[in-house]
């Protein structure tokens, strides 16, 4: 609980109708789509950088933790309070304050929903290419803290690829800008990219400008299915190996499968081992003709069934029973752990069949959905935290998989992050003097260890 | 110059003929290609990052100054050794260590020529997009530590972009590795995205992995002339604003072009005040729609001649006269002083003019050359070191040009970086609390202030 004292201090700034401390609120604010929870002290929610200046200034004199949150779709535990303190929740700063798309760049508030960004750039014919599965809830302040992913980032690229620049209010209060709005700029350290991914560690983002770009003319999306994981993960190396970028290469399993059609009846064959969603994106011509370079070699791999979405309401359909597919999956099971597992492509058929014994070992039931044509894969392992036995293999299971994946020149997160969930295994993929030097920019930048404390670094 | 001994410490690491201490050969390493010089005590040529390792060892013992050196292709003085110490000449090592276009990345020493890369993907279908002017000579090492740009940038974004992991030798002589050879890692900070741009001041960059890409099918080229320049910034504006992407995008102005005529005899009209040369890329129908919708576009603002290289031979010849323009015109004047003013891409209209009214207010003669779609321009101003007075107003048009810019909402440099040709501008566009930060991130990444001091930090 904070002092009474501290708490009129924030008060002052944020007035009380911005400001909660009863349980019954904070519980609201304690966790995120990971396992752990941890009840903040008080939860406040800015308006303005200035505010969020003032906060910060009050809670580094008194060393109070401060750990930023947007809409809590984090799938790692990153906004998790651990330590307790402020939780600063940054919906109410969700205004865009400009889209400028002749010189390529929107300005947004961390507050703003990655969708309703989407929607304001679509009547220019352009686009923000990040599109994590939590599009539609996920702020532009946690996708840049997390350096979001998703399907569309196999052919454009991650968040941070998209960031111009960056607001931000350091641990001392005060406020710098990085960057700037212009599309080529190397004037001094590239230190918004230091802030994307840094998953609140080391200051709060209060502004964020980012590079979008001309939509594609058009996109085709093909549903095609295989008896056989093993060739559906083999037509994945093959396809991106010949040198053609889809926009999307979504892979799923028969549980994966199953579980959709159970919820949504997309009348996808049941007992197909394994199925790719792949979407091309460009002109008109382009998406024809390489639709058909990737027919002829998902044929050469055994292909079950291959279709075409005929219209906008078939691709979107499709779309959206993906998107569902984690929700869905969580029906199966009381508690469901969301892997991230990341290899270069061309291991994916290996990691696959890896994932497959690990489960196996562990007698665990597990579903995987992957962004398979940049290698990342969501293993979704099902389990009951409240059964010691099982919990205990499902996380010897999910080192396994780390273990197995660093071996292969892999690493432990495409797109979620590391937040609670994967500090543990960090040594895996670097080594000492690597996690070390993370902590000498951690001290250095937030020499109070203010920011979101007890997390990965 | 070095005691003997450290001379002798440093000669037992690389041996006698990878160590030069001579007047007349530390000379050739004192330059670049920008106006100011510095003799270094020693220049070393490591071939490992073992040997990189205990020279830094030995110079951070004894306070020694470290700056790294390519191909000395910098125009900003980044490698001259301002407080001289030893110069790391990273010449020797130059091996690709991997090429994996099925995993799409590169791995390279640091001495790689970019050039020499493009060469090594070209078999396979692949390339890596950054192509600054320097590129058949300058080194994969200096690339990143300039976060280097080029044509081609417009389209596929800068060398921070592509850039996947860097092995890293810190001031402590421990090497560290950022990143992996995964498309997709959000493993920890984003510590090589640092040392994009970081100009050799906070660690030296002795292995690089960088992401490569599909070669586009085709490419077509453009040459468009106009009376006006006024005309030919606008048609930039309005092509970017419509949403088509070219590959490229280079403006030359009257003087630009007849300099480029004297040389190389393109056949360019000499009368024309401004042209373009504009390639698209893709496939064959998408080239071909867009060079017709770029087309429409220019005759809409008075294009005076378009013409479209029909031959490879062709396109080769125009992009060879492109890229020697800084050479020829070089050849005019005693000195030039070469500028990379950015601004927002519908600033360039403004930003020529305002660029055309400085020069002829200080009675100096320059020419334009721009990467114009991404808004990055290169004044190219003529003058004579020697002549006291006309070098003041040089470099009173420059300030006042920065100045411009960044009323503009532009900054200093889109590509060539700041090194000691810009220092003094900073504050034009970064703020106190700003600049303070990045001195925060240097002293904690390099308390000594070993790495290339006296430089923009």
């Amino acid at each position: 609980m904070l002092n009474p004292a501290v708490s009129k201090e924030l008060v002052d700034i944020v007035g009380r109708d911005r400001f909660l401390d009863q349980l019954e609120e904070l519980t609201c604010y304690s966790y995120d789509s990971f396992l752990e929870e941890a009840i903040p002290d008080a939860v406040l929610f800015p308006v303005s950088t200035d505010e969020v200046s003032h906060i910060v200034q009050i809670a580094s004199r008194h060393g109070i933790p401060v750990t930023a949150r947007g809409a809590g779709t984090s799938v790692c535990g990153a906004p998790v309070p651990v330590q307790h303190g402020i939780v600063l929740c940054f919906t109410h700063m969700n205004r865009i304050l400009e889209v400028n798309t002749r010189d390529r760049y929107a300005i947004v508030q961390p507050g703003v929903i990655n969708g309703d960004l989407q929607k304001a750039l679509a009547p220019y014919g352009f686009f923000f290419p990040p599109d994590p599965g939590s599009m539609n809830m996920s702020t532009m302040g946690g996708n840049v803290a997390q350096n979001a992913g998703g399907p569309r980032c196999l052919k454009y690229g991650v968040t941070v690829d998209y960031v111009l620049g960056l607001e931000v209010v350091l641990a001392s209060g005060k406020v710098v800008r990085l960057g700037s709005r212009n599309i080529k700029d190397v004037t001094g350290y590239r230190l918004s990219a230091l802030f994307c991914g840094s998953e609140g560690t080391l200051g709060l983002i209060t502004e964020i400008i980012v590079k979008v770009v001309p939509a594609p003319v058009t996109t085709k999306t093909l549903m095609v299915t295989f008896k056989d994981l093993d060739d559906t993960a083999e037509s994945v190396a093959d396809i991106i190996g010949s040198g053609i970028l889809p926009a999307a290469m979504e892979l799923m399993d028969k549980m994966t499968v199953n579980a959709i059609e159970d919820a949504v009846h997309l009348g996808l064959p049941r007992e197909a081992d394994g199925s790719l969603l792949i979407e091309v994106d460009g002109s008109e011509e382009t998406c024809e003709r390489e639709i058909r370079q990737i027919i002829e070699k998902v044929k050469q791999h055994g292909a079950v069934t291959i279709e075409e979405a005929a219209t906008e309401e078939e691709k979107e359909r499709i779309w959206a029973a993906r998107r569902s597919s984690y929700g869905v999956f969580a029906k199966l099971a009381p508690d469901i752990v969301s892997e991230d597992v990341t290899v270069p492509v061309s291991k994916v058929p290996a990691m696959i069949r890896k994932i497959q014994e690990i489960c196996a070992h562990y007698n665990l039931t597990a579903g995987i959905l992957a962004h398979a044509g940049d290698g990342n894969m969501h293993p979704l392992i099902a389990g009951n935290r409240q059964d010691k036995d099982e919990w205990t293999r499902v996380w010897q299971a999910v080192h396994d998989m780390f273990a197995a994946a660093a071996e292969m020149g892999g690493t432990l997160s495409g797109e979620h992050g590391i937040g609670l969930a994967k500090s543990e295994f960090l040594p895996l993929v670097m080594d000492e003097d690597s996690r070390e030097f993370m902590q000498v920019i951690k001290k250095a930048v937030d020499p109070g260890n203010m920011f979101n404390p007890g997390k990965f670094v």
